[in-house]
């Protein structure tokens, strides 16, 4: 809000605040493709927030296939490999900004980029953090987070769509 | 086509054609001016298509709550009401897209529009239509097209979010 005020005050339009919902899917690559080649400008002074949304580790206990409960070591295990797919994540989309950067040949305009990681049901967390980071759009996959989950829940983006405070623009392979 | 190969030739990226459903309601008059404040840009040689898609004339017998057959006079009314809602909703987009041109100052670049109006099923026609236009990006409302059949068929958005053959932005009011 800080930011949009000084710009109004200079006379200027604000930059836009685009939240890209990214996961391990194709689809989320390539909707921050869209985001970087179509909509976002660094030299209008845009923002672009990459948001990835882990799930909350086991904190009861879990029961496995053959009956036996997930030892601690397991479900911290888990958590583990879930930080290390986050930033995989994050890491491949953070160099998709730079390279759009880089082609678009606006050194002296860099995009802004920052990074969220948050812990929890992506439904609802990426509409949350819409609200909560101010977002202008909202920009995501069509498919993400899962078959078996959107099979149980419905898809990530129908619930989005629905019920993110913002413009939602869904992008499919 | 024939624009995009012109453009590319002159080393210009081509603008983009953004699609625009648009019906009764004011949710799609706000996605319209979502699209001409923040998307759309005429310097950049974008093309806004606006579509409002009819239903179909009634062309079987129907019956009225009192179990007459509808006459012909009565249907070929329908039908023209139909056009003139058609030719309303069309005028109130027109001049949106004018207002926002002379706004922007943008007179020496003023926004290229294009009017289609369509017949049929909203949600099997805009998907087609995205299509044959070659849309880079379908804008809509998110609750389009009446609530009665919405309940029936599901949303019009839903429907598009799922079909159209590119990138779709829901805006909600």
């Amino acid at each position: 809000m800080g930011g949009e005020a000084a710009a109004a005050a200079a006379g200027q339009e604000p930059g836009r605040r685009i939240l890209v919902a990214v996961d391990e899917g194709d689809e989320s690559v390539q909707a921050l493709r869209w985001c970087l080649s179509t909509f976002a400008a660094a030299a209008r002074g845009d923002t672009v927030i990459l948001l990835y949304v882990r799930p909350a580790p086991p904190t009861y206990s879990v029961l496995d296939a053959s009956g036996y409960l997930f030892s601690e070591e397991v479900t911290a295990a888990i958590d583990r490999y879930s930080r290390e797919v986050a930033d995989a994540v994050v890491e491949k989309a953070q160099k998709l900004c730079t390279l759009y950067s880089k082609e678009e040949g606006e050194s002296h305009h860099e995009m802004k980029v920052e990074v969220k990681v948050a812990v929890g049901d992506a439904r609802t967390v990426i509409c949350q953090m819409a609200g909560k980071l101010g977002a202008d759009l909202l920009v995501m996959g069509s498919h993400g987070y899962g078959f078996f989950k959107r099979a149980l829940l419905g898809s990530v983006s129908d619930y989005c769509v629905k019920n993110a405070s913002c413009p939602v623009l869904i992008v499919k392979s």
